[in-house]
């Protein structure tokens, strides 16, 4: 916060969301929801677009321009990867004295890219959807998931203090990591997973979709997800995203080695271990 | 039906459900629920819990002997995939005018074990879930599913339309194929979504837990399914598991090479025809 009077709701005052998407769109109905601010500027490329938002009241204002924000608070760059960074450096020249984050699904490119002299911290909320577009937002998408938030040795107590505590007023649990780290554990936990989803739903041939049940429907959901976006993404943590594909590669070859020379004690033990892991999952 | 007098509601007579688990229990629950039946007979190993499906309003009878069934209008055997083709001989012994099916998962094996002499047709009703046991029967499982019917040369008319009219009476669209092409269908559609929901579980350690999305939980959602089913399944149809496995693997290696090599454009068209694919099917 830059002055107490924008703390006059016990809460983060006046809000610039950069990116109104379905990330920066939910991020914007859960802070009006919760009467967390001041006022909610959304900043994005298209003015019609920014315009709806205000219709649909997911924003207060709305600006195409990083000029606009000089009097914000706090920043929350929700725009794709490979685009984050160029904006904080804009938009950190542009209200110096704002506290930024992002909500990027990568970390270690991004927060690199950044210096003592930027009032910023990296934050990836774990929560989303196949979908995009504000349409689809929720004031409710962060509720009980986990936000990782990636200080590094450039980043202030106030920053990350700020930070962690707007994830956690709309709902969210915070956690602490490297952005090294971060990008290690989401290859496993979300970029990987895509890029099995999109290599199944390539195999799958015009003739076979009716043959097709909720198990094949799961495993490929995210496929669905914006390629562009995707792309980007694991562009950013192609060291990690291509080691573990490759580890995968590895598991697979060695269930198919199992399931051609009909060793039904090792597909069993490899399936049993699986769902043991998946089960621990379910009963979180 | 063996007889007129079996079609008091034009129905199916007196039915036996071999295997009262998941589906057993679902079909036991959808006949009576839509009176098709004049009683279910329900047949398994374990006597206490043949008692609990009683005592669940699921089957009318019970019985732990193969000899229980010589009075049967229809049979569907529910059991393992390794256990069908023994199941349906003894069942065809008991009670030779019955007319048999199967809700097996794989079709080409145990289809090449019947002979003309038995009034057998395979089935493969496309409708479950990772859960088992008659507890999570539910009687709209089937509603506006597939079930596959898989004649062969020795399948005479009057079985396969009974089997036909069973399963369009339960809510599913029945769809006619070979034993050979369903196998190398549901390869892509089920078999090989499992292994990989298995393979990428298997990624996960305990530290990544509180990082997993809704992603990575319907990515991996099957791998909670029953182990030893499921190593029978796999392996019943390994031919062509193992191709499609094969083909997954060189997927994954293409897609992680143009990763590798930031070759954006690649990435990005790999991604758009897989959503392509994807989303027609979420449009079914």
């Amino acid at each position: 916060m830059n002055d107490s009077d924008s703390n006059s709701n016990a809460g983060f005052g006046r809000v610039a969301i950069v990116g109104v998407g379905l990330i920066g769109g939910s991020i914007a109905a859960a802070l009006r929801q919760r009467g967390l601010v001041d006022a909610v500027l959304g900043i994005g490329r298209t003015e019609s677009r920014l315009q709806q938002a205000q219709q649909a009241g997911l924003v207060d204002e709305y600006t195409t321009s990083h000029a606009g924000v000089a009097d914000c608070d706090l920043m929350i760059v929700c725009t794709p990867v490979d685009h984050i960074a160029e904006d904080v450096q804009e938009l950190a020249a542009a209200a110096p004295q704002a506290i930024l984050t992002d909500a990027g699904s990568t970390k270690r490119m991004i927060c690199e890219t950044m210096n003592q002299e930027m009032r910023f911290v990296g934050s990836h909320p774990i929560a989303g959807s196949e979908k995009s577009g504000f349409e689809h937002a929720r004031a409710d998408l962060f509720d009980g998931r986990v936000c990782v938030v990636t200080p590094t040795k450039d980043t202030t107590d106030d920053v990350e203090q700020t930070v962690t505590r707007f994830w956690e007023a709309i709902g969210m649990r915070v956690v602490r990591m490297s952005p090294q780290a971060h990008d290690e554990a989401l290859a496993v936990t979300s970029h990987v997973p895509h890029v099995v989803a999109a290599a199944l739903s390539s195999l799958l041939r015009e003739a076979d979709v009716p043959l097709t049940g909720t198990g094949f429907a799961d495993t490929t959901r995210i496929a669905a997800g914006d390629p562009q976006l995707w792309t980007a993404i694991l562009l950013q943590n192609r060291a990690s995203v291509v080691r573990r594909v490759r580890e995968l590669e590895e598991r697979l070859r060695e269930l198919r080695v199992f399931i051609e020379a009909e060793d039904t004690a090792r597909v069993t033990a490899e399936l049993t271990q699986a769902k043991k892991i998946r089960d621990a999952l379910a009963e979180r």
